[in-house]
């Protein structure tokens, strides 16, 4: 059977992936007094003397919300509120296996950013994070903004930070490898979307200076007209000089791609004609911009892409498990930009010198290192 | 040591009542291609085309949101939205406990009746129900009545309509033991508030034609001033004969009292001056408006407090676990007079003619059989 036909066999028999579980009992009178009236009068007004108490007193401390309007699901687009949600579930399975966190599925029936955000402000004092998924760009930038100045809670946008902190991770052995420097090497991502566009900004933080972000009409230039207000900022910060074109032109001479585009964009030809020692993340879904063989047959020495059946993948698990337990650990008030390059160095450094291959660049999902390690560097980050 | 401190530092231990449960494993490729990415995409598309199927492919069918604004929390009054929240949790550990159903715990950091309208109608494709708690009246009307009319499942603010379905409940099985008929007794309420109102309204629905409303300016009467929207609402359906004048007025002559007001507010000579075999609900708490001995060496004849320590508590675990669990077996896509009323009939006829005394007029709220004739009840009164 097709791998998606069993999961909705399968999706209809769990009926749910996840569940509320009670932590304490409530069978007796005495049991009931204490978790509820009148003995929880309590810590309620401990509360309200203290508000921070409600990460002492309620499952707060734990708690993180995992936020979708449905608009950017998967690679299948704007679907609807309720359909984001068997992803979401997902996303909340993975946050309790991989991080012990307690994630809650939520769902919002608007697409107006102001509402979004005025709907996610108005429940912050019911988690210790959010977690926003799947929300279409460019509107995901101003909501993940507006949402930082003004929750007093980590704002999180895992399709386009934890996908960044991986991205770079993946970027920091690849140089290990290469002998590279990150302010020589010339780097393309084709594909300026939510995750394209935060996988640019987090390069240059860690040192890249000649990044050039492109999208369906080529090379993001500062001048261009017609620019969302992210691609507005992105030309004042990439493409020092100025290269215009499409993907074909700018990708000669470059050390690294990364594709979050369409399938098959990218041909042996443009390949042929980076660098040497070519990096290649072809992380289109399901088919990658150039399958892994063709780009190694063109010259590409380091291949990674988005699927588990080729070496080096990019999975968003690698991440956010560990950032947010990281987070929630130190009670952090925002995942700040140290915290995500301190994250990256965590997942590249769990690989050793000797381990480390042009084929085995980032740990496996399934490592067991990978969230207490994420966490404890995303922690140690956090004010530091 | 006191209840209250017990629980504090049980609270303190305890971190949070509840917490999410993986049902689903997601420790292998194989496992995360079916419970995620890219398996998952087949059942989102399902929900695509049929929202319906949220209800078969998501734990939506057995989820319900718990939600508060903090204003109305215990008898605590407006202490704030977080430091309502150990009481939600207590109330989602119940829902799970009790009825088996996965509630949520949801604070809104806003006390503007269309915002929390606004915030919760966005968020309903995530649940099969709402819990209202502790919301403060007047606002509360207007925030379920909107919420009713926005949102297709259930809307239930249960310090309403919970407490209804319990007090007519008593109601019954105290006209059962008295011979009295409804459309016969003169029954009082005092405390005009979100309980006071539902139980008033619901009583009318059950046949009672006598019923005045008392708040703490005496009986609400046709044509009084100043009158918030409900009380002019129930003013014209209630007080039929017009009787003016305060609490101690009014109780003359009485069949039945309910308080759900402030202590001690009820004397002996109160109760005296009510009709033969009166019967008393003095829900005031923690200490009622008339202890229960007091109130029958006065001559009442039943008795009843919110207190576990005297017999016949109103205990709000009598009905919302049933009332949730019947609507979401079913689906329901509201909480109907019908169901409300149907669940009252199934608690008072737990209780067998040969076992109904003056003591025992409501199932323990430890008595298993409690939820499922409930829910059995009010699934089979939806759309009967």
């Amino acid at each position: 059977m097709d791998i998606r036909e069993e999961s909705l066999k399968k999706h209809y028999e769990w009926k749910g992936k996840i569940s509320i579980k009670a932590n304490v009992k409530a069978d007796t009178a005495e049991a009931l007094a204490l978790a509820y009236t009148p003995g929880v009068a309590e810590p309620c007004l401990a509360i309200k003397e203290d508000v921070n108490k409600s990460f002492d007193l309620t499952r707060r401390w734990n708690t993180v919300a995992v936020i979708t309007d449905g608009t950017a699901v998967l690679g299948l687009g704007d679907i609807g509120p309720e359909a984001g949600m068997p992803v979401m579930e997902g996303k909340c399975l993975l946050f309790k296996e991989y991080g012990d966190i307690d994630a809650i599925p939520l769902c919002i029936r608007s697409k107006d950013v102001d509402e979004i955000v005025r709907t996610v402000e108005l429940l912050c004092g019911s988690f210790g994070g959010i977690n926003l998924e799947d929300i279409g760009a460019p509107r995901c930038f101003e909501i993940e903004r507006k949402l930082k100045e003004r929750c007093d809670i980590p704002i999180f946008h895992d399709d386009q930070h934890g996908t960044a902190v991986i991205a770079v991770a993946a970027l920091i052995n690849s140089l290990r490898l290469t002998g590279k420097k990150m302010d020589e090497i010339k780097v393309v991502i084709n594909g300026a979307g939510a995750a394209g566009c935060a996988i640019g900004r987090l390069m240059l933080k860690v040192g890249v200076k000649n990044l050039i972000m492109c999208d369906k009409n080529g090379a993001i230039c500062e001048g261009d007209e017609q620019m969302n207000l992210e691609h507005e900022a992105l030309s004042h910060i990439t493409n020092p000089n100025h290269e215009r074109g499409k993907l074909s032109e700018i990708m000669k001479g470059a050390d690294v791609f990364f594709g979050l585009s369409k399938p098959n964009l990218v041909t042996p030809e443009m390949v042929k004609s980076m660098n040497k020692d070519a990096v290649v993340f072809a992380m289109a879904n399901p088919t990658p911009e150039i399958m892994p063989d063709e780009a190694k047959k063109a010259g590409a020495r380091i291949v990674g892409t988005g699927r588990s059946d080729f070496p080096n993948q990019i999975n968003n698990v690698l991440a956010f498990p560990g950032i947010f337990r990281g987070a929630l650990d130190v009670r952090a008030k925002a995942i700040t930009e140290e915290m995500k390059i301190a994250a990256s160095y965590a997942l590249a450094n769990l690989i050793s010198d000797d381990e480390l291959t042009d084929d085995y660049i980032l740990p496996k999902a399934f490592d067991e290192r990978v969230c207490p390690a994420v966490a404890k560097a995303v922690a140690n980050a956090y004010k530091a």
